[in-house]
């Protein structure tokens, strides 16, 4: 239980009302009266006047928008989630090595780390302080992990690769496998070596069963604080800036190197060789293949429709250029008013 | 072998002609002469003609299209599926812990089950009769996993999930990792606890590398019967009602919410936040941004062609809104019949 | 360090200039003074120029394009690739039992295997000379692996299938899961057993967190020389013909069947029961619905625009069907030149 005063002590804002004790963090749906909500998003105001919760988070101009208990915030969404950490700290399993586990004789571990059952770390790897590995990760020869990061279970990190401070790494993803090199002999592909390896900043969190291979030659590099989602693959030498996030199942090829700032939805693919410019948003579902040099949101999605619809309309894609052509024949004998279409170029 | 008749004894349907032995199960294409081979579909009636098994399964309209052994069965795809089950049973490894193994010693393990070698159960878990966890497997602390489930190698379930009876996870799954919960604090992203459980019904079967995120506040569930095929993401809080089925690579974003009954091609993508209702049926690649709130089946796929082609095509995409504009201005002018164009907004 | 002539005595090609040493390999950017980079595309010309490295391999063509101590060889890309696996031969674990882990008795090691920490491998499994089997992974029940082949941590391979010579498979890879089977009843989904196996030939390579599920009646066949990138999902049955290579988040549905000499860029999606012939060459994010039955390259890729355009211009293609039949109409009245248009079928 946390008194909302012991909250605003450590957390800022202002209280409101009532300093009543909260147990744990809800939706302003789902709260029991002795949670806390917030609102956020004022579409969500019904649920306000409906919610059960003990009290709830909101931004300044919504002060009056409750009589409940409440606590003012610049960021609710925010200041939610520094409540919740403060009341859901992680489960720190306890340091040592498992009996299970294995750890190569001249590997480093500093005070504080913690491996867990049939984990097995590679010679010289180094583990900063705190460090958690848990069940079944492989961390390669070589390897650094700084302080306070945290692999959870079945974790590959191939020889040499290396994490910063704070990196989180969620269960089955891969750092460092072979990037996709392969010459062509004329009968066969002839695997070119993968000699770089991966570079992972501070503050890093990477999601479950996503991979990040080595560079070929140099390195592939994950700035600070950036944030990958569930199943993503990252190509060799690829570049991502600092604090870009990427949602689930995003595919990146090649030495594309991408800006700092951005964001990219779900299953965004982008090709190789290409560069991103900073603070560059690609939604769900796009592929990129040019260069994208400019601050902005770019979006190429295919409309849904019911199958009969799609049926009866995508097919005309097959022969939009001989429509355009047609079009502007039709436009030759009727004469055309340019100035109406927005056009000039065909 | 099994005798027809036994065949027929277990699971109903009629057998027409000799009472024949069968060794195992079959295409009619790769049927040899001691196997049982089906006829679900009409247009493979060519291979009925010319294929070397010794019985096929085929419906009641079909009674007459060979003169071999054959069971006439209302389903005879379903019924196939099941003379297989009866021939291949899945291998089962034996009851008891793996010396290299390691449980926690406040598990409860029920009577039959199995844990492979290298795998480890955390504190609290407990583990219904006859489940099976094999190598490599990591169960997290308080996970219960309900009778005669099973965990193929790899699998990561993090702590506190619940999984029903006759559940089966193949290699490599994770379940229960951090959904992708970030709030911007103007400089970075922080952390969002994720809090909530993944709750899995009975009798799911979820495929090899899927992964499923825990809720960030409330669960993340998938209700009785559904199928899950490998490489899916499922993100935190969405629901999926039973017995919909989902084709690899499928990409579901969070507190999306799915019917019963569904089934999704591969690689669909979901964005999060919608509502899709039941016995929707989403076609392969298709990008689904909003809610489908009507049974059917849907689609946005783009039509392939040759590189050139698509060259000459695809561009005009980007002027298609310029080209309505044309074609308007040009029925201005010219006298436009509106009977004949089925639209009527533009 | 390699002396340039002892590079072309085993590799061929010929020595222009001083017969340096050179210690590691680079790109021309990138290149140290005792580094080898290469020239392979004369777009990268300008580098040459500046390059620190100590000595270039590039084309007969391009002989007098430097006065650097340089190799001409018939394939600047592929001579390097070879200079490169000269200089960085893979990192060899010692041979041997690891004693963490545990190997069925029955199971028959070459002379040279290797099986590292908290590896499994199951009864009656094979595994040929100089085989590695790094930590964690699993080799099911009756799985052959063919000579000088390598899996790294966490890889499972399912009971029975089989691997040919000189297969590397990358972490976290599934080989051998039951493929995607069931059959309504009406009710719910029924398990069609997956009776198959898996067969990969030699030389191939597979990328991390690749899955490759087994057959359901008959094998899923992967032949010599086939690459498959991260993250590729091959469903049941599926047939890949050799030298065939697929980049990152490919899936390929069930019972289809590729030929060989094949390329996919990253994220394509191949549906079921489809005939791909040998040299297709399908472009990123490509979705395929028919057979394709001639070589060449093909794509389907919806266009990038900005957020605003996109919006203009996409809700177009729901009514494209229309605006086709609002232009014949058109031309109908106006008079249509069908010379100009390319087009004779609507």
């Amino acid at each position: 239980m946390l008194r909302l005063s012991d909250i605003v002590a450590q957390l800022g804002g202002e209280l409101v009302g009532d300093d009543t004790e909260i147990r744990q963090v809800a939706t302003l749906e789902a709260a029991k009266p002795d949670e806390l909500a917030f609102l956020a998003n004022p579409k969500y105001r019904k649920q306000l006047d409906e919610t059960q919760a003990a009290a709830v988070v909101l931004g300044q101009q919504s002060r009056d928008l409750t009589q409940r208990p409440r606590i003012l915030a610049a960021n609710p969404y925010l200041y939610f989630a520094q409540v919740s950490a403060l009341l859901n700290p992680p489960r720190m399993p306890a340091a040592g090595v498992h009996p299970t586990a294995w750890v190569a004789p001249d590997a480093r571990l500093a005070p504080g780390v913690s491996i867990g059952p049939h984990a097995s770390v590679g010679q010289g790897a180094i583990l900063g302080a705190n460090v958690v590995i848990e069940a079944g990760c492989r961390v390669g020869e070589g390897v650094e992990i700084g302080d306070d990061s945290r692999l959870y279970p079945n974790v590959v990190i191939y020889h040499d690769c290396l994490l910063g401070q704070r990196v989180v790494v969620h269960a089955n993803a891969v750092i460092g496998s072979d990037g996709f090199g392969n010459a062509w002999t004329g009968e066969g592909w002839y695997k070119i070596p993968q000699i770089g390896r991966v570079r992972i900043g501070n503050d890093v969190e990477i999601g479950s069963s996503t991979t990040i291979d080595r560079g070929a030659l140099g390195d592939t590099v994950i700035e600070d604080g950036v944030r990958l989602d569930n199943q993503i693959q990252i190509a060799h030498n690829v570049h991502i800036g600092r604090h870009t996030a990427m949602a689930g199942c995003v595919g990146v090829a090649g030495s594309t190197r991408i800006g700092a700032y951005c964001t990219f939805g779900g299953s965004a693919m982008i090709l190789g060789h290409l560069e991103i410019a900073d603070r560059v948003n690609i939604m769900a579902g796009t592929l990129i293949g040019k260069s994208i040099l400019k601050a902005g949101t770019y979006v190429g999605q295919y409309p849904v429709q019911s199958h009969e619809d799609w049926l009866a309309n995508a097919s005309h894609l097959r022969r939009l250029d001989a429509m355009a052509k047609r079009l502007k024949e039709l436009e030759r004998k009727v004469g055309r008013n340019d100035a109406n279409t927005g056009e000039s170029t065909s």
